[in-house]
């Protein structure tokens, strides 16, 4: 890509020149020559001076000096420049030499829409509806009555068990388990053992989320677990029963909700986070990494530790014990 | 289901009555016309006045008075009537074709007991011993020598490691892995690095286990990590090799055991805890959700927080670090 | 095994004899005739006294006294004693009856080296390499351009995603999942969702590396999430996008790295501990169990708790807390 082909993708403003072919892309630190990086604050900005970068994608209110054969592309958002170009250099994903590979076992029920792709080795079961121009990496498993929307990719070894629903545009990584029965059991009346909770509802999973490799999301007991248009949910996280997610959540790796939690709209819960049963995080606010949530939190508010609290006030307590030891 | 047909499942008082036929569960505050829901205690009866729920399943103890056309029925166990009725109304499971799928790969050596079922992609290495009415969802992997009792469920993804043994009446939930090898490294004798601790010994699961989705039971260094009968293992828990644990433990999710911890019978591991290797948790014994456990607990205790100590203990550190800040 | 060949394996020094034959291996406390037992320190030397084991291999500084017909064989390092005998006793793994099974699906372009074995129902993608003598079980899935070294073995249910390399002798876990997407998401310009980030990199895992079972490793936005050669990770790890793990760390199950985090060589991860993104570890640091990192760790330290700090300062904040209530 040449200089100016990069700014017909990013309609920036160019500072300086530059003749060289952009080959690929480098941190500020180590890039070299051919290679863009990219300039998102003042934090970065001081390593440009020495950067054998040649092209710098920066935000506009930095002031950078390009060097000798070297190139500033000032942008309004660095983080939405560097998406353009991602985009852009992205390799092809995986080939299918044919719509439905002939190892893949598709029931004669199911309905496979124009332009749907199914793997090597893929299951899927009675009444399964698979939408339009969906993937199904080798190795996927759908169980009966299963419906997956339109635009959907699904990775190797993602399991999506009976009933479920999983809308348009979706993406489910690899080894995913979705629709697993809740994690619920009851004395048994001898007091001597544990009878099991029948999980009769399913997932119902929106628009345009993202479930991550290895996480779990559990069928509620009835009615359903609700993901909302636009959540995305990272890897190794646990989804419990009849938990209700809004839309535009976001779940860092190793979190966990417990059964019946419900998200509202835009809520953001940190890595290694788990929140109690039948707790409700109201819409907007944050719960910190590593928290331990036990009780509702209002919506905007910030909460963080164990047990999780208002996260000014979890910062005194962290600084007031490190001062008890002085 | 009629007022009497629920209630001949029952066997409760019936007060009030209703003609309308139930087609659905709801929560009370949700409930519509024609939906059936549980009032396990005074919490959820102050909704039932406002409820449209046709027939309220309750707790004996709790005086509710039906509107007209509604019913109410009076149970000793609310818990235990939900399921029975979510037992009644549940969906059919997947529905296989026939006992062993074409493509399934299943050695020649294996034993495949009558009424087995074994899905599509489904492999069976050597010698491997399936038991009366246990299935196999498709895309399960069974190595050499493995033993699975009878009526046992395995749902698809999941991994059992060759030599390993798993009970009856178990369910194996999706992308489980059984048997992977212990975690031990011991310094090589250069100190430049580590060298792999073989695991030769395997994983012994006892009756009406259950295992959730992506979670992980390590084999054995010798001998076996072994799961008691009755035991329920949540989604994404981590049990390390060597650990024991006896009958009717309950381990909710993300949570783990290191190597070598012994759980006697009935002990509760609250979700994302995390147990010390070596440990013992004795008879009884509850392990908040969150608590790090770095040694071992009496019978019958309680213990939270991390380091986990006595819970009463811990409530009052974390009220004093609270005060602390004021 | 008789005792002169346990020796001849061990090259030890043997007090008193024994002419049992030794058919297994039992912890001190329960091992019975015609098994051996570890000795590794005190601890375990006072239950030789009241022991039924043949033969004790135990620490050269103990002092024991084996009683008639039993025998002990001090050695230097138990340890590396321990992996000499579960090599010798280790059942033979699962037999592949040829090399690529029939049922597994590779691509015409992908070369498999010599001495290599293809389970049944694998996947290979377009252009994919395996190495000499590499193994790969059941239902493994490596999609297009992926590259795997000699003598490496991949357990069955795992994925390896396009382009991404691993290693000479690696050993892979079932389930595991190598190359998912990285998780990052930017504001979509509007403010009402979020855009994906792509993540267009790999991930690159050196010789010797052990990842555990479903254990997670992202591929780089750009570039590479690397794994050192010798590094071991256990079981539900998980490893962010743009991560960089030295040689020889060790990371326990359940802990993880956010993005881009550093972590030097040797570098040591307890259970359950995670890591904020973009942080450093330096070489030859420790983090506790259950610990959340929140900076930079200096080479050699030691950091324990939540918010992650000094050990021994840690250790007084807990005991300065438990006062606070005396």
């Amino acid at each position: 890509m040449t200089l100016q082909q990069l700014n017909e993708l990013l309609e920036g403003e160019i500072i300086g020149s530059t003749d060289v072919n952009i080959s690929g892309i480098g941190d500020i630190e180590n890039a070299t020559e051919g290679q863009l990086t990219f300039i998102r604050n003042r934090k970065y900005a001081r390593y440009w001076e020495n950067s054998s970068a040649s092209i710098g994608i920066a935000a506009k209110n930095l002031s950078l000096t390009p060097k000798d054969n070297q190139a500033i592309i000032k942008v309004d958002q660095v983080d939405l420049s560097m998406i353009k170009i991602l985009n852009a250099l992205a390799p092809k994903p995986p080939v299918f030499d044919m719509d439905v590979h002939p190892s893949a076992v598709v029931d004669k029920s199911a309905i496979i829409s124009e332009g749907a792709k199914i793997g090597a080795g893929c299951y899927i079961g009675k009444n399964v509806f698979i939408g339009k121009e969906t993937i199904l990496y080798p190795n996927v498993t759908l169980l009966d009555d299963v419906m997956i929307g339109h635009q959907t990719t699904i990775w190797s070894g993602a399991v999506v068990r009976e009933q479920c629903v999983i809308g348009d545009a979706c993406i489910i990584h690899s080894n995913a388990s979705i629709g697993a029965d809740g994690f619920g059991f009851v004395p048994s009346p001898d007091g001597r053992g544990l009878v099991k909770m029948p999980h009769i509802g399913n997932v119902i999973i929106g628009n345009g989320v993202e479930i991550g490799a290895n996480s779990c999301v559990d069928r509620a007991k009835f009615g359903s677990t609700v993901l909302g248009d636009g959540t995305k949910i990272d890897n190794l996280v646990q989804i419990g029963h009849n938990s209700i997610l809004g839309r535009s959540c976001v779940m860092a790796g190793n979190s966990g909700l417990a059964g019946s939690v419900t998200l509202g709209d835009g809520v953001m819960i940190g890595g290694s986070a788990s929140i109690k049963d039948h707790t409700t995080i109201h819409s907007g606010a944050t719960v910190g990494a590593g928290s331990g949530v036990m009780a509702d939190v209002e919506a905007g508010k910030t909460v963080l530790g164990y047990p999780a609290t208002d996260a000014r006030d979890m910062l005194k307590q962290w600084v007031a014990l490190r001062k008890l030891i002085e």
